[in-house]
């Protein structure tokens, strides 16, 4: 067999064998088969697409590259949450600890932020001396000790990913759904999972825009999870604005502090409803609750009983970080007090928000990254206290800039003034979670 | 501009501007540009294709990578003939010195055979001592002397394509019209053309086999061409079955020697009769003829004279060869007298034969390239006297297969009987100029 007889195949439209796809990943992964060879097949991947045999062949063929984490000793459930992303998206930071509170192991495997997007393994690292660079026997001893664990894809995890990952990047072949579909999966699976959620966003702030392609995205996601033995399900969910009030590492994790000290304010109200929501049917799914309404009330019941912010605390701690940052966030959060108002130009309904602009504008002064090798600055966000729908008055703010570089703000500022949209009409009232997919 | 972005375009179906192309050659050029994205790109242009604006854009982008062969302080037209290529087609060899017996000037690039195709260099190498390697002082000096030179492609021309071609070699994007026409017409002309004449095969033994595919890139080659100011026309011509008696270098060059001799036999005709056909429509192109009858006249006369013979006979001597081989080619070639003869398995008209299978199975016995780096074996080939629609009798000869390893020979003469297919029934008659195409 020759790579270029595969590529040919997926060009012309015809659909590879198991051990045409083995052939290619094995290839992948022991670097004999050129990044030049693994690129065309990409994109002739993402012009060609897959059907469900070759896109389940793809994934576990992904997931058998590297080792697979054995968690079989650990007498729990295990279970995790995966996000397409967003701006704002702050949810894991706060799922991983209710869920380990109601008694679910969470083996999280995250990522970094790169483009409008941010990334919990960024977001965590604002917390003075976080680690998430762990080896497989400490995120074994973090999750025993703690319920949960956040670390970094190691190279010995779905590595065929991590290189095609970084081959997708540059040749612009992330958005093929066979792609992302195999790379979400081969990660989770060879954390262990019994299950796993997944939040697809779609909206303006989200990689895919239009419904029926995030749709689409998530029925291949839960279909190819449950072959894989894991129980997957898929929560559509709306990111055409910023989730909750803070954009920027140190400001998101801020914010999650909040929201399990129950001390948030009104503007992270969303963050908290989806991060309930998305643990609950974690919970249902793991077998832990029969409903989603069981298991509500026991996520509620964690949270007010401050076992869940007990969780984080302790998670802090096991991973190298300063626990007395969930006492008072404030003091031991990297946080800067430049700040640069953005004003509304004018009065009216807030109709529009181009959410992929605030990524942006946030991660070119610093706050995420341009290019895969930036460092972030985690002082560096925005806040904002209104929502899509919300009236405002010409002057008013529409939120604020953090950055000690206040020329760079007065940028960011200009740019996030031109992403809100105020008219005259109100909009329509847009559901956070817009359809549960099982199958 | 970042490589990313142009390939997006091109993958989501729009056209690239000139400075989108220009940037992108530049980088291949250069290698700022990584191999990797260069693929994604060129799968993205074999699924997408180019509309006639970029086709040209690319042409001349490509044709600027390197250096422009300057012939005009010779005071002659120049012109070139060029095949998309095909089995036993040796045309070049006898085209260059009819034409240049004809006082045009003819700079001829060639290539080597990969495939189930021939190259002409490595037929030309089977003469004792022919170098193909010239600089480019000695291919001019070459070109004046003699009238015509035949070289490789050095790195200074085109260099774009050469790291295109070998990429597009590895991951299954030859075939594409658009990287086709720019390969061939960058490469013509950074060779300072004034005319061109390019013979598209089509059928079984090409890499075109249905015709308004053929007939497609023929269009494209001729307008893109005659935008860069080359002015040129296209044959299509009949590539099922080899084209005259002769497979293999040495036993190709023999032929060729033969037909300029005037000794050849009946099988070597089609090849004098397509060689006279191209020669003619060089000549008009260049503007040696008015019409394609005088040409053929004119061609005739320096067939009948010896002149177009002397011609091939001062280029050999010029270029190192051994110019006795002109005189007594049986003696000067490397020919070998092991043969094994492909038997007719029953009675009946050749029906149809598999030329690419043809192709193949000399390659595979040394005869040509398998792999790019292979080296060929100017002894090995095949011959045989007939044509479609001949009649043959079980057990007569088809042919013959040369090789010095009888086993080998065995095994080719093996596949190449189960590429004659015979049967009760004559073929319909083929055309062996198809059509000829102006624009």
């Amino acid at each position: 067999m020759r790579p270029q007889d595969v590529i040919r195949k997926k060009r012309d439209g015809l659909s590879l064998s198991r051990e045409e796809i083995d052939f290619f990943i094995e290839g992948v992964t022991n670097g004999r088969i050129a990044d030049y060879q693994v690129s065309a097949l990409l994109m002739a991947i993402y012009l060609n697409g897959m059907n469900e045999v070759e896109q389940q062949a793809l994934t576990e063929a992904m997931l058998k590259s590297g080792n697979i984490l054995d968690f079989s000793d650990i007498p729990k459930p295990k279970a995790d949450k995966h996000s397409t992303g967003g701006v704002g998206d702050k949810t894991s930071i706060i799922i991983a600890p209710l869920v380990a509170a109601c008694g679910v192991c969470v083996p999280m495997i995250s990522g970094r932020g790169l483009g409008h997007t941010g990334g919990t393994l960024d977001k965590l690292e604002s917390i003075p001396g976080y680690r998430v660079a762990l080896s497989a026997s400490e995120f074994k001893t973090v999750l025993e000790k703690v319920g949960y664990a956040m670390a970094g894809q190691t190279a010995e995890l779905a590595p065929a990913d991590k290189k095609m990952y970084a081959l997708r990047d540059a040749t612009a072949t992330v958005e093929a759904i066979p792609l992302i579909v195999a790379s979400i999966i081969s990660k989770k699976g060879a954390a262990g999972l019994d299950a796993m959620i997944i939040d697809v966003k779609v909206g303006n702030g989200a990689f895919m825009r239009q419904e029926d392609r995030a749709r689409a995205l998530a029925h291949a996601l839960v279909s190819t999870g449950n072959s894989c033995g894991i129980k997957t399900r898929a929560l559509l969910t709306d990111m055409n604005q910023p989730l909750g009030g803070a954009v920027g590492n140190s400001l998101e994790v801020e914010e999650c502090i909040n929201i399990l000290r129950g001390e948030a304010n009104e503007a992270a109200a969303p963050v908290l409803e989806l991060s309930l929501e998305l643990s609950a049917h974690m919970l249902v799914l793991a077998n832990v609750d029969k409903t989603i309404e069981a298991a509500r009330q026991r996520l509620q019941g964690v949270l007010d009983s401050g076992k869940a912010l007990e969780c984080l605390q302790s998670n802090i701690e096991a991973q190298g970080g300063d626990p007395r940052v969930c006492d008072a966030p404030g003091d031991f959060l990297p946080l800067v007090s430049e700040t640069v108002k953005v004003e509304s130009p004018r009065s009216g309904f807030i109709t529009k928000v181009d959410t992929t602009e605030i990524g942006h504008a946030i991660a070119a002064i610093g706050g995420g990254r341009v290019r895969i090798e930036d460092t972030v600055d985690p002082t560096v966000g925005f806040t904002s206290d209104l929502k899509l729908g919300d009236q405002i008055r010409a002057g008013d703010a529409i939120g604020t800039v953090y950055c000690a570089d206040t020329a760079a703000a007065a940028e960011a500022a200009r740019r996030i003034q031109a992403a809100y949209h105020v008219s005259d009409e109100a909009p329509a009232k847009l559901k956070l979670v817009k359809e549960i997919i099982n199958k």
